[in-house]
């Protein structure tokens, strides 16, 4: 079980790293692991946005993340119970490593900072908390099932970063449109970064309606100046009454990408008989969806999006090199960020 | 919208009956509205534990429950969210209903309670407050896309009430099992309602190595003495390293039928890369199965147990007449509710 990580765990003995309180970050690699020295960590969009609710300033919501990393060895935030990734350089590789990396690769690491050991040298002083990409000196460990990926020479690493964060939302939106044959194709929240690249995904399994569902006038025009979707339609998520009207006609597969509660009635609503909804938003609650399309009636399967597919690194980076569209959305994204 | 209750929402208006925090549950039925003189309730397993455990006593329980279809004007738990169903006969059928029930019918409703409006007259005189089946007089609601199963002439109504409340699972385990031509399948709480009829309905579809997870020495022995599982195995499902031992080889298929929190990761490390998971537990974490896939880079597809799929009721039906096995599970299982 050691690819797992077992042996990291701290506290309570003998439970997986995610679901551990407490790890052991010491950065000397066991046979089998990687140590990074950690550059910049992404932190999980729910996990930020919570941070920054309950603590206020930046200055604040900093202490708060070194506060958590200090404690229980890895970024995962108590309250969310989501985390985010980073990027570093292999620092070591131990001998049996599985995932090809040697000293010097400049990588991200693909899965979750809630399961990653941890440990925060610089105190965070190159980070004002007032986003969610973080500079950070630091070391983090990969164990032999890790997921890692060698950051592409060619995109600046900050857009690498952000693409990879959500690079499992385009592969599984490929895959289940190619599985259902799908043509007509929602995707919830279709303007922010795991919406945009689903809907290129969608687009390129071969979709021939592609709508997006956006909160504002101002996203829509955004995406409407892409061609990413055939229709963009406004409406608030969190209404399946409203998102039913404006999408009309049912779709075969619905993506869901927005990161708030109460999204999963209007997706059961929006989707026809045998079709599929694939739902990537954190905020999902598993009995809302069960209930809801029990009580609608609603033929339709609902799956977990689970951020691992084989090969969902170089595909996501692919349709960022290929599809000006997503690329302008991501970079409007990030000067929005900044802005801020 | 009215075939789906939009009209009986009372609080807040606009949503749909399962969001609402009250319904008009008036026993006068719309044009597409069937009207059921109620006799019993069933309670959702997580609900009736989760009130029993804050009230403590039978009359406690009793009163709490009042209280709550009183209030909300359906039986609605605040705390788990969940419902459950109930058994009847129809009053009155609206003229344009499209369920095709008539006076006199005795039926199930298949919908949650979470969504029937329900209005209770006898205070629940008949009920001590101790069995999830709640001998209750009043009026329920059902709408125009509301499902409900006429209650066979075969079975006494416990029996088939307690399996009409699980029959999605069978039903989805069918599908899922055909369309991946599984030949291993898991069921973890093999030995309870959904997983005995999970077992049976796998074992129907083709599957040749079936795995039944129970938590007891007590359970397994239960389901030794049936032929629903070909290897029954002993471990806390909720102990992901545990399972992982157990179930020794990973199986195609995974269904997860216990009703406590943290199954996810278990049903993760059992399934196979290219393998489906499919959660009916109520308990079910939607961000612990997404990241805990993710951070175990197992390539899995995760499906929200949808209630609903068309032909449950009679498929779950069928199974309990001819698996002699699941029928003595689910018999003995009353008994034992009933000695408590």
């Amino acid at each position: 079980m050691s690819a797992y990580g077992l042996h990291r765990v701290v506290d309570p003995v003998g439970v997986l790293p995610q679901q551990a309180d407490r790890l052991n970050a010491d950065p000397v690699p066991g046979h089998d692991e990687v140590i990074v020295d950690v550059e910049r960590l992404n932190l999980d969009a729910a996990s930020f946005r919570q941070l920054r609710e309950q603590h206020g300033s930046g200055e604040a919501v900093r202490a708060a993340v070194l506060a958590i990393v200090e404690r229980r060895g890895k970024m995962h935030n108590p309250v969310t119970g989501s985390g985010g990734m980073l990027l570093g350089t292999v620092r070591e590789a131990g001998p049996d490593s599985p995932l090809g990396l040697k000293p010097g690769d400049r990588i991200a690491t693909l899965v979750s900072l809630t399961l990653t050991p941890l440990r925060i040298t610089d105190s965070l002083a190159d980070w004002d908390g007032t986003s969610e990409q973080v500079p950070c000196k630091g070391t983090a460990v990969l164990f032999g099932r890790s997921i890692a990926a060698v950051l592409p020479d060619d995109l600046p690493d900050h857009l690498a970063l952000s693409v990879l964060d959500v690079c499992g939302a385009p592969a599984l939106t490929d895959r289940v449109v190619r599985r259902d044959r799908a043509s007509s194709v929602l995707v919830i929240g279709g303007g922010g970064k795991s919406g945009s690249l689903s809907l290129a995904a969608a687009r390129r399994a071969g979709a021939e309606r592609l709508i997006a569902l956006v909160p504002t006038q101002k996203e829509a025009e955004a995406l409407e100046r892409t061609d990413l979707a055939d229709e963009v339609v406004i409406a608030d998520a969190r209404d399946p009454v409203a998102v039913s009207e404006v999408v009309n006609r049912q779709v075969d597969v619905t993506i869901v990408c927005v990161d708030v509660p109460g999204c999963e009635h209007g997706a059961v609503l929006a989707t026809k008989d045998g079709g599929t909804i694939v739902f990537f938003s954190m905020a999902t609650s598993f009995s809302a969806a069960a209930l809801g399309a029990e009580g609608l009636a609603a033929d339709v399967e609902m799956i977990i999006g689970n951020g691992y597919v084989p090969g969902h690194a170089e595909f996501a980076l692919d349709l960022i090199r290929a599809e000006p569209g997503v690329r302008e959305l991501f970079e409007a994204r990030e000067r929005q960020t900044s802005a801020l």
